[in-house]
């Protein structure tokens, strides 16, 4: 049953799936052998679960149930989970090349609690996706015609697109339009036909397998373009890491999940290495997850993405952040109720004993006062009271936000590639150390966008040294002006009333990377103090059309201690702006010394 | 904030609620106040927490909010609970008269890991009611119109009823039709407008608070009757009472509930004094709780209910029981897995480690081995892997049933009143010690009911041991022939085949007991071993007309071990029916002597 193997000092066991019952390639389900395995680990030492190289398949109706707040998706859900690990620790699993077919609503891995845990040499599918797709063959007077494969089995009732899955039935809520020859949402489109603008249309089906879209308005799809119809809730993620430490998920091909790829929680040194998600080899597809590739809230230590594809998921590749959270009442002297006001954001702890968080006034963004924690007790998932170990001043109050500083993660992304996806690249909102390198972004927003905002999406925080330097952005912002001003934006939701000195964001550094762009904007900046963009080169590409855009070349605005110097610019797109002031790009800008700069902030790349 | 008092050897804390931010009659939301007095009492010995007398507001908002599966409930809910008793002792809550008001789906009390709780002296009520009340005005060809008053809100929306509350809109799902002058389910009615039948309807609105019902069929509700609107789920039962010892709720006045009075689970030891489940004086209300007044899964130790009134609720008074678990598959020869079937059964624990289980044929419902439970893994609200400790003999299989008889209460009912509530009675399927004495049934179906059923309900088990004596059934089954036979039937829902020699359930006497009736069965019994029925009276009423039955005053089938004597029949009720025998039961009757039968049984009452 097991094999007990020393390498060099270590004993590691061996444990094989087929030992529970399962072999690879059978149409049974194997959820309730991999619960038993899994269990069976909990008793060894460095136990590693070998699949023998094959398809296996998960159904949800024996899956391990437990309900969870996962962040940044549909809450009040109780998850049907294929991979239960709960507080594991030193497990490898090895797929050894397995593919993992997952049917209906089955979340495939939970690591909650674990600690030093391996995930690798896998590829993660469903027997049949929440996504569908469909060809345009004809476009009319306000009406397009659409073929869908039988593989994407629907219905069409009262007007209405409905897809059928394997127990769930869902009505289409949108549409991304994906050109057939860049494989990536198509030129200018964006949500021209998801969310809100879909709500117009009316479906009529002319033949099995052939529907008409009615209700069209101006814009309308290309011919022999894919559509890929948006369906479902963000229900189960590939991965959710929660409360663990020391996770590497590599070599993973996740072709589909029915929300993020992988989504992690107050956990701690996350690798992520050659973890893919990206289109299925040979299926026809151009999408692969319904949500995010990646996704980080609330960790700490140090993410680490390389040699990562992230392509064709219908959110951004990475996204790094925090929670901003609405006081909602002072209770006493130094008890406070928060509020968690995002309906994704439902249920997230957001603060422990001992962890110290800050006050931020709510318009500005700009903190006010520190506080250490002394016992947090969660009424529901919106409400928790926060008691903390001092006397809180009678500045903070309701309307202010909390800020857990506890909490702020080291990034390093290198070599990954980011293309094809719906919205942006990479959304980097971390306080940690961060370093971009060696990537190609191709996305149809921004490549990277630093933001920040206490209002509507209450995601924390403003960054304090960032290092984007040697990467490739290709033609980014294809889907402008949705989904980013230029290919590295940084727009922070602050309303600083009155107007104030301090900047919100600090220290970004933009060295040697190449732009290869026919959109004018290169940077889009407001409210950094200290930026620098140095040795960057600008190629012309003649892939899409050249948009119009009122901004310059670099646009930088309440920013202060700039440097622009050592670039090569194209001829045309010379002219920047700093604030009121146009400068030309010919000459170096600084605004102070470099040197002064990071003596000053003390920092040393 | 708190006073400490000497009782005898025995400290005393007070906490009064006032000291935590609400006062007496105050409009505003007392939830927060209510959690912070809570946890305050846990730092302190034998701690009260006192309500100064008068209304008290709760909303959900607000309030604690935690998954439960509760058994006989809606499941898959996240309930807000107003008070979140958990892992509390010694703790008393006296409302010292006061009124609690409830607002939406708020679930007043759960006690969940507690030992040694008092909650006494106040009432539970909503703001607005899950169920609405009408009166019937006019009765026209195949139409009714009904009158509903302004504090009931609704809309009619295509031909559908939906009634509006705090936070919640709801379809009417059907009525239950109340005689104005008995204020109990008219005669002859039951479900015959609940339900399935409801479904045929389509409603008109003819003025404000006027509505006409189309389609309706041969029988009519009567003109001046008042409707009951059922609506919604079973959230919010009034008391939650989970994995808990030695409580008592004492003088509570329950007007209303979204689901169950009390429901009690794995809890050992539960006495309910002077818990009434009545209507509002004042209301012009003729219902009070949304489903059964009190019911009780899987306790051991006494439940004892002394003094209750149970009238009006829209489901039985008291109901006693355990599960029966199908058994899904065989594992291995020493683990089953086993599923939950029933929906409203989901989530339940149905053994622990160290408990002992017995396995049953699922036609026959009769035991063939025994196990201990070694470990149990709940995968999910329906299946369980559970492992013994020895191997299962090989007769246990896919199909069979497994109950656990580590838990299996005495009951005790004492001076209780049950009436004018849709259904039953007394519900009683516990393998322990019951006592059912001095208490008055006056219910639309049977007045005790004794079933138990492997193949829809699952709700075990064979009573052992149940003395009914010196109460008075005053006109039971006025809504004959649903919701039982007879005044006391035992109809377990078994299908022996082969049939066999033994017997389902055991040790039945009847004594002393008052019939004060218009319908000519009293006892309808089915698989008893050792039924005594002695010292009976029977009255003639008037109040209903007098139904039409086939059977026997008594009928007994798949009986042994029977006595009848010293009863006094009415003139024309002297016949019984024993299988295929009819007796004159002018005669006493005995298949043993009644003292051979105790003795063999070892039963000492």
């Amino acid at each position: 049953m097991k094999r007990d193997f020393a390498i060099g000092e270590m004993i590691v066991s061996i444990v094989n799936i087929q030992d529970f019952g399962v072999k690879p390639d059978q149409e049974r389900d194997a959820t309730v052998a991999v619960f038993r395995a899994i269990e069976s680990c909990r008793e060894l030492e460095r136990p590693t679960l070998l699949f023998p190289k094959g398809r296996y398949h998960f159904w949800p109706n024996k899956a391990v149930e437990k309900q969870y707040f996962i962040p940044n998706h549909d809450q009040d859900k109780n998850r049907r989970i294929a991979f239960p690990l709960f507080k594991m620790k030193g497990l490898t699993i090895d797929g050894q090349g397995s593919e993992f077919i997952f049917h209906g609503l089955t979340l495939p891995f939970v690591l909650d609690g674990c600690h030093d845990i391996t995930v690798k040499n896998a590829s993660i599918d469903w027997e049949r996706p929440i996504l569908s797709q469909g060809e345009v063959i004809e476009v009319g007077d306000g009406t397009f015609d659409v073929e869908i494969p039988k593989e994407y089995p629907y219905e069409v009732v009262d007007g209405n697109l409905i897809f059928l899955g394997e127990g769930w039935t869902e009505p289409c809520k949108g549409i991304i339009e994906m050109d057939s020859s860049t494989r990536s949402p198509a030129y200018g489109t964006g949500d021209y036909l998801n969310y809100g603008s879909y709500l117009k249309f009316r479906v009529e089906e002319l033949a099995p397998g052939r529907i008409r879209y009615h209700g069209a308005g101006e814009q309308m799809p290309g011919i022999g373009n894919a559509l890929i119809f948006q369906c479902g809730y963000r229900d189960c993620p590939g991965v959710f890491i929660n409360n663990s430490t020391e996770i590497e998920l590599a070599s993973i091909n996740m072709y589909h999940t029915i929300g993020m790829g992988v989504i992690a929680q107050r956990s701690e040194n996350i690798t992520l290495n050659a973890f893919n998600v990206m289109i299925k080899p040979g299926s026809g597809r151009l999408f692969s997850t319904a949500a995010d590739a990646t996704h980080f809230v609330y960790c700490r230590g140090t993410i680490l993405l390389e040699g990562c594809l992230f392509e064709n998921q219908m959110d951004d590749p990475l996204n790094v952040h925090g929670i901003y959270t609405p006081i909602a009442e002072r209770v006493n002297e130094n008890t406070i109720m928060i509020q968690l006001v995002h309906s994704q954001q439902r249920g997230a702890l957001v603060a422990s004993p001992g962890e110290t968080v800050r006050f931020l006034n709510r318009k500005s963004l700009l903190p006010f006062e520190l506080g250490v924690v002394k016992e947090v007790k969660m009424l529901n998932p919106e409400y928790s009271l926060v008691t903390f170990t001092q006397k809180l001043p009678e500045s903070v109050g309701a309307e202010d936000l909390l800020e857990n500083i506890s909490w702020r993660a080291d990034l390093t992304v290198r070599k990954c590639i980011a293309r094809a996806n719906r919205a942006r690249g990479f959304l980097i909102t971390t306080a940690g150390k961060v370093l971009v390198e060696q990537n190609v972004f191709s996305s149809a927003g921004a490549g990277i966008k630093i933001s920040g905002d206490g209002n509507y999406w209450y995601e924390s925080s403003a960054v304090q040294d960032i290092m984007i330097r040697n990467n490739t952005f290709q033609d980014c912002n294809y889907c402008y002006p949705q989904w980013g001003q230029a290919a590295i934006d940084i727009d922070p939701e602050i309303k600083p009333d009155p107007p104030h000195e301090d900047c919100y964001h600090a220290n970004i550094r933009i060295e040697g990377n190449r732009f290869i762009t026919f959109h004018p904007t290169l940077v889009n900046a407001n409210s950094v103090d200290g930026i620098v963009f140095t040795g960057n080169t600008v190629e012309r590409s003649e892939r899409y059309p050249a948009t119009v855009s009122s901004m310059s070349t670099l646009s930088f605005r309440n920013c202060k201690n700039i440097i622009i110097e050592n670039n090569d610019f194209l001829e045309d797109q010379q002219q920047g702006t700093i604030g009121s002031e146009t400068i030309d790009l010919r000459n170096n800008y600084a605004s102070l010394m470099l040197d002064e700069l990071w003596k000053e902030k003390g920092i040393a790349f």
